[in-house]
């Protein structure tokens, strides 16, 4: 599905900070950049998407990071979501990251939903995933502190939204790292990942069989001991074919209520678990993001 | 990139007037399906895409066709462009062909521009091409009379866009089917293949050596012959790195100044030939047909 871009050979890359340009091309009067550095976190090269609204020009801006679901990488958003348009009317810098270390030499499995493109937002303590799979501390630490070194975001003010597993990612992500993540949102996120098969299956290889240790990477555990400072939106399809097994929004829904957490959740008629779904709500979220942000 | 999207066998597909669907998801409260019909004048199977806005459940709506550029199934515009969103606002169906007829029994060539996924939207009198390469009649009457039997659309509110090598097929089938299309648009279109190396590389084979009958497939040439009942919208990139070699804008231009043609071209600064590039005016080109078709 990709097309022909470029008439001549490879042009010289341009350095962003600690970032070397792969692609860049204008949108909606902004950038949309594709970048990859060497991570000291995950010990690999890294690949990341980041739009710069026209507003990037004249100033620091809210950031929002946008983490991508199982067998992704940070293309997916990039192209299906349609995001850069709302992004530039908002004036937020879109931050999309890959899904985990990627490589020869980096750990893998035959599935989809372990391994290369399945890091699942964890900080993996078991080998052989432990040497790379480190997609907490790349995504709450590292990530953030290099874009903000490169870009013109206001630190105070950056969110952070997801699909799926992506969600998983920036709801726990957001809940145990209050003072990088201002705003959270979701689309179709797992929300307990130590109750259903993908979850069980990821933490297990990366975490390992002791379940208390899974806690901190699980939303529904998280949200029992800690708020969130600011409402949590959460869009989930009703057609989702993920959403019995794997999703199970409703034990979010439970959790929202016992702690009086405040937050949106949002059912939506007919929708399903693809960028067509996505496509549809980006403007909502990036809205609620751009409000929160911009109040800071 | 593509993401899991199915958790289930295969689903039992369904049929609509000739097609059996494909695939299916709800977006921007409408449907984006994905078809397939076995054509009568290419003799293979042939893919489309058709998004229904909500509006199509209340009756008759106009219709614009989107072909697409080299290399291209009917995929990339409907994942990468964003309209849905307009076209859901506007109340127009939006249908997306596939570039050339394919398959195992279908001529091709090693080339990216020629034979499958290049089949410039001509009637092909050449072997091997001629036996299933004939767009220009499957665009303008086979797909037509489908989706018109299909779909709610008003059959005199047609209009059609393209890119690329799907901008010069707009634009000639517009011209010599104005029954057919009442408005046309295109986004960096091959303005004069006649004269340029990928238009002449795929005339050559698949109309032959004799160059008269190449006119009535170049959109400058038919121009001086013809003119078109509304005003030609057409955005094209600075940045866009086919446009000295291929593209040619200029040559469109001066034709429009001879004939006096109601026309606007736009050059657009610092844009490539990306979906960046197209989705960033997709909403203006889905307002200018709306505009021609529903004043029909």
């Amino acid at each position: 599905m990709s097309e022909v871009l470029s008439a001549g050979g490879p042009q010289q890359a341009r350095s962003m900070g600690g970032f070397e340009e792969v692609a860049s091309a204008q949108c909606f009067g902004g950038t949309q950049l594709t970048l990859v550095h060497d991570s000291e976190t995950t010990g690999t090269p890294m690949r990341v998407s980041v739009y710069l609204p026209p507003a990037a020009k004249a100033g620091p801006l809210p950031a929002v990071y946008y983490l991508s679901g199982l067998t992704c990488s940070e293309e997916n958003f990039t192209v299906k979501a349609g995001a850069q348009r709302m992004a530039a009317e908002t004036g937020v810098i879109v931050v999309a990251p890959d899904t985990s270390p990627r490589g020869d030499g980096v750990a893998n499995a035959p599935d989809y939903d372990l391994g290369q493109g399945a890091g699942f937002y964890v900080d993996s303590v078991v080998q052989p995933w432990a040497k790379h799979f480190k997609m907490s501390s790349y995504i709450s630490r590292e990530l953030p502190e290099l874009i903000a070194e490169a870009f013109p975001v206001k630190r105070e003010a950056v969110g952070i939204c997801g699909h799926s597993m992506g969600g998983h990612g920036a709801l726990t992500l957001a809940l145990r790292h209050p003072d990088t993540f201002k705003s959270v949102s979701a689309f179709a996120p797992i929300v307990a990942p130590s109750q259903v098969p993908w979850g069980r299956k990821a933490f297990a290889a990366y975490l390992g069989p002791d379940e208390t240790a899974w806690r901190d990477y699980d939303a529904c555990s998280l949200l029992r001991e800690r708020s969130f400072s600011s409402q949590i939106l959460i869009d989930q399809g009703d057609a989702d074919p993920f959403l019995d097994e794997q999703l199970q929004t409703w034990r979010l829904v439970d959790v929202l209520k016992e702690t009086g957490q405040s937050a949106k959740v949002r059912m939506q008629p007919g929708y399903d678990h693809s960028y067509f779904f996505i496509a549809s709500f980006i403007d909502d979220h990036l809205r609620h993001h751009a409000r929160i942000l911009k109040a800071l």
